[in-house]
């Protein structure tokens, strides 16, 4: 392509409302524009790169026998009503009504569009498993759209939507989905993990997230440095610490502590390490206890995890932090100067708070704490659970390793749905026998759109994008100095762009006669993987320069030999 | 592909609700399927046939210089209020707000919001000419949806805009344009005609739609069997016969014609040709008239075209037929009993009507006629303009050859917009001087999915579809007889199925084990361009049997020269 028939939309200044940094990329690069709120147009440079990643997608989808197909954006309310949904999406699901005044919406997502397919379309058991997916424009209504295409209101999104007999056939279908994703995003060359993930709002039993490692993710993922395992922290299970609880070494003291109604407090004026302090945090109980409230116990360092709780039969759902008032009229201490001994209200305990010995907590009188308590002595041998975030350094849940956190962004997901959506829309088949059984559903989506900000998220520096080879939106800038004065400069940049054209090379070739300074940042702020600079300086010792994106320093290589210096590079 | 792993969604009834051959073809081969009223699911089999039409497209656009972007479909209400079209678009435009109340669009078009981009990012004359496109989907809020894809309210189309610094550039952009899509229906292999066309309601300088021939087209097309002239009927102009007015051979006579109010009647009571007869149409007359009304006359077999007789000077637009009471208050008569002889309002002839001599019309007294009456003589010599449809055999308005009439299909549409959306939303570059200068457009449209129902409508038997092989679903059906029973042709054909898919060729391998009535009637009906029938009967003499869709019998190919034959046929 010629820069000079091409919009080449850089940007100098960075955009003052983006706040990630794939955000100002994308804009100062020329990816993107704003059209509204959570509405963008992609710019030719942008596009290829989408359709690049779009074509991958496509590519392995394919291959994994899945089939594709194009379901409308608008759907009808009445499908989203016999899901239940209609009512629940809330806000999020953008509303509109045609001229006879019906009622639709633009799709968030469409398993109730396929579902209504399937149960028209598949007689059979014969028929199954079937997985259909379509790459295509959802639309949701963010309360507050951000980051650019992160997340955006209207995106680009693969979803895949399969049906089964049989729990054994879809559990089949979601590891060769599992497979396809892990190749996706080889093939995009993006660091990547799938983690276990909370199925969350959608319901189902089983999902996993893939997630793009990234600083800047709103994610944090544990996993072992050792194994497959991968989690959501939130999901992440804390294992109690190895061995047994050491036994007593002190006897409890009942200590002043006025000023210390923290963790924070209690540490900096005693001498308490962190480790031997314990948070008891007060919550609302579950209607299966006799008790309006319970007490957590974490450890002083440790974060209390709400999913984790939530699930506890004691506590209820969602889960509700008490009140300093109720707090008070239960247990007579406030939130600062609580602990475990002689404590009125039930008590669960974290697994590794059920191992300490000789720790540090509130007395349940306001401005004391007691240190020195040993569980079974000073108090009740509590009920333990998990209730912990896990953290850096963690035991690895499968016995291998220990975790990493580290953050990241989530570009796919897949979910085994079983038959929310099929019972509701009563989605039958027959069976071998000839009985009309209600299909089991899997659902595994991509957010296309989404990839192309995560994979600058993660490729990056201070000079622009650093595309990986996939999905650059070219793969070679082909940068001639002083053309307009050098008619030896120009003519071999006009035959080597023919020549590496003809090769089926994406070559950008900058003949706008810009500045070779404008050039080269223009390119490295687009992010082009190779970069070959023709100027009458390298020519008159027979030379070209190239430099790879990530290099430090450019190489001469001489034009006689810089076609095949480039077919070695680039891999073609 | 296996069929037996593919949604082969065949239908024997033809739906009820399907009125044209292609709705009706689609839904029965199981390419697409009604969501609701004017939205349609593609199936898998249907969307090959749509991606394949979006490649060539996307393809030739590419060559042309085109850049692909990619807008929004969800756009806000203030760009169109500022081009003035938010209240103009009526019903027809699909609204909404968001979860702020904010007002948006599913837009129809996109020419604001290029607009909007193109004066953010176009400073310069140098940056010009510049033509963006993207395939997008979009949605009219049709009164009535019908036709399957055909007119359905959400479609995919290929809509580009060109920006340039004057009309010279648009017009030169225009005219590429035009051989774009010459190339695009060209390589679809479908017959077509660009015809001249009425620019309408988006309004321009000029325009252009592209139509596919087929019986069943919505719009009459006149093109000269002599040159590259192409009109729609409504646009095409009629010459005025050749040669003089023939003297007149006969007095005027007042003929009793009770039983006479239309030409038919008039014709079939009395021995009068219909070429000797003339129609007198009273129309409003506009402001710039000094009468109420105005006559328009027409040969008694030609049609008036109103957007002709609207472009007069003496005729209000739109163009209102007169009231019967409007008619008896100022000539007297009642509309069956009209004429020139003696009209007391103006007269307008047709180019025809002016050259007839010794022809009949009313009297402009009910219940009689004047027969014989000659121009000059008996009626003042009128005003004479085009005012009829052309018809079929008429001379070519460009003087070569004779007109044509055939039935079309619109799938393409360029127009020179002009100024009026830069002009309207201040779009402007700086010329050569330093100047502003309102930049001058165009509008390029494809429906790409009306193309995949145009296609069927042009090619199709009683079978089902042909298609076209650049877009044909798959270009070989495999078909095994009894594979069930015989493990020669199970293996045959699982080894040619083999063979042909690594040479790239599109197989639909039909190993569902249907009878072969089933199979066949299947292929013919989906419209696959060859068969390939592998059965035992043949195998017993070393053959296979070859049909190509619109053969009318299949011929014997030895198993050993089959890849050959079909890399022939197939022409890969």
């Amino acid at each position: 392509m010629r820069a000079s028939k091409y919009l080449i939309a850089t940007l100098k200044e960075t955009p003052a409302d983006a706040e990630v940094v794939s955000h100002q990329l994308m804009l100062r690069a020329g990816l993107i524009r704003k059209l509204a709120s959570g509405l963008y147009t992609w710019l030719p440079m942008g596009l290829r790169v989408l359709q690049k990643v779009e074509t991958i997608v496509r590519e392995e989808m394919n291959r994994s026998g899945a089939q594709e197909v194009l379901m409308p954006a608008v759907q009808p309310a009445e499908l989203w009503r016999e899901s239940g949904r209609w009512e629940n999406m809330g806000a999020e699901m953008l509303r509109m009504k045609d001229r006879h005044d019906r009622e639709f919406c633009f799709g968030p997502t469409h398993e109730e569009v396929i579902t209504d397919l399937c149960r028209n379309e598949l007689r059979s058991y014969k028929q199954l498993p079937a997985n259909f997916y379509q790459i295509q424009t959802k639309f949701r209504d963010e309360r507050r759209p951000r980051f650019g295409v992160m997340r955006a209101r209207e995106f680009l999104m693969k979803d895949a939507y399969s049906f089964h007999v049989d729990q054994a056939s879809l559990e089949e279908t979601y590891r060769v989905m599992h497979d396809t994703y892990c190749r996706i995003f080889d093939r995009l060359q993006l660091e990547y993990r799938p983690v276990l993930a909370d199925p969350g709002a959608i319901g189902g039993t089983g999902s996993q997230e893939f997630h793009v490692l990234a600083e800047s993710g709103e994610d944090a993922i544990a996993f072992s440095d050792s194994s497959d395992y991968a989690a959501n922290v939130e999901l992440a299970e804390a294992l109690a610490p190895e061995g047994e609880r050491p036994a007593p070494s002190r006897e409890m003291e009942l200590v002043d502590t006025p000023k210390a109604r923290t963790i924070a407090e209690l540490v900096g004026q005693f001498d308490q390490p962190i480790e031997k302090t314990v948070k008891t945090l007060v919550v609302q109980a579950s209607e299966d206890v006799d008790a309006d409230l319970v007490a957590l116990l974490v450890r002083g360092d440790h974060e209390l995890n709400a999913i984790k709780a939530e699930k506890l039969a004691e506590v209820a759902a969602p889960l509700r932090m008490a009140e300093e008032a109720e707090i008070r009229a239960a247990i007579g201490a406030g939130p600062g100067s609580l602990g475990p001994v002689g404590l009125s209200i039930p008590v669960i305990a974290d697994r590794t708070v059920a191992k300490m010995s000789d720790f540090s907590a509130g007395a349940n009188q306001d401005g004391k704490h007691h240190f020195g308590i040993n569980w079974g002595r000073d108090a009740e041998e509590p009920e333990v659970a998990d209730l912990r975030n896990v953290e850096d350094g963690d035991p690895s849940p499968d016995g291998k390793g220990h975790l990493q956190i580290k953050r990241g962004i989530e570009v796919g997901h897949i979910f085994q749905l079983g038959k929310k959506y099929s019972q509701a829309m009563n989605a039958t088949v027959l069976d071998e026998a000839g009985k009309a059984v209600t299909m089991t559903m899997g659902c595994y989506g991509i957010g296309v759109s989404r990839v192309v900000a995560a994979a600058i998220e993660q490729n990056h520096d201070d000079a622009g994008i650093i595309w990986p080879e996939p999905i650059a939106p070219y793969q070679l800038a082909l940068l001639p100095i002083n053309a307009n004065k050098s008619e030896r400069v120009r003519e071999t940049a006009e035959k080597l762009y023919q020549e590496l054209s003809e090769l089926g090379i994406e070559v950008l070739y900058d003949d706008r006669g810009e500045r070779p300074g404008v050039m080269f940042a223009n390119m490295e702020l687009i992010g082009i993987p190779h970069r070959l600079v023709i100027g009458d300086r390298g020519l008159d010792k027979g030379n070209l320069e190239y430099k790879g994106r990530r290099d430090e320093k450019s190489v001469d290589v001489p034009v006689e030999g810089v076609i095949e210096f480039l077919r070695d590079k680039l891999g073609v």
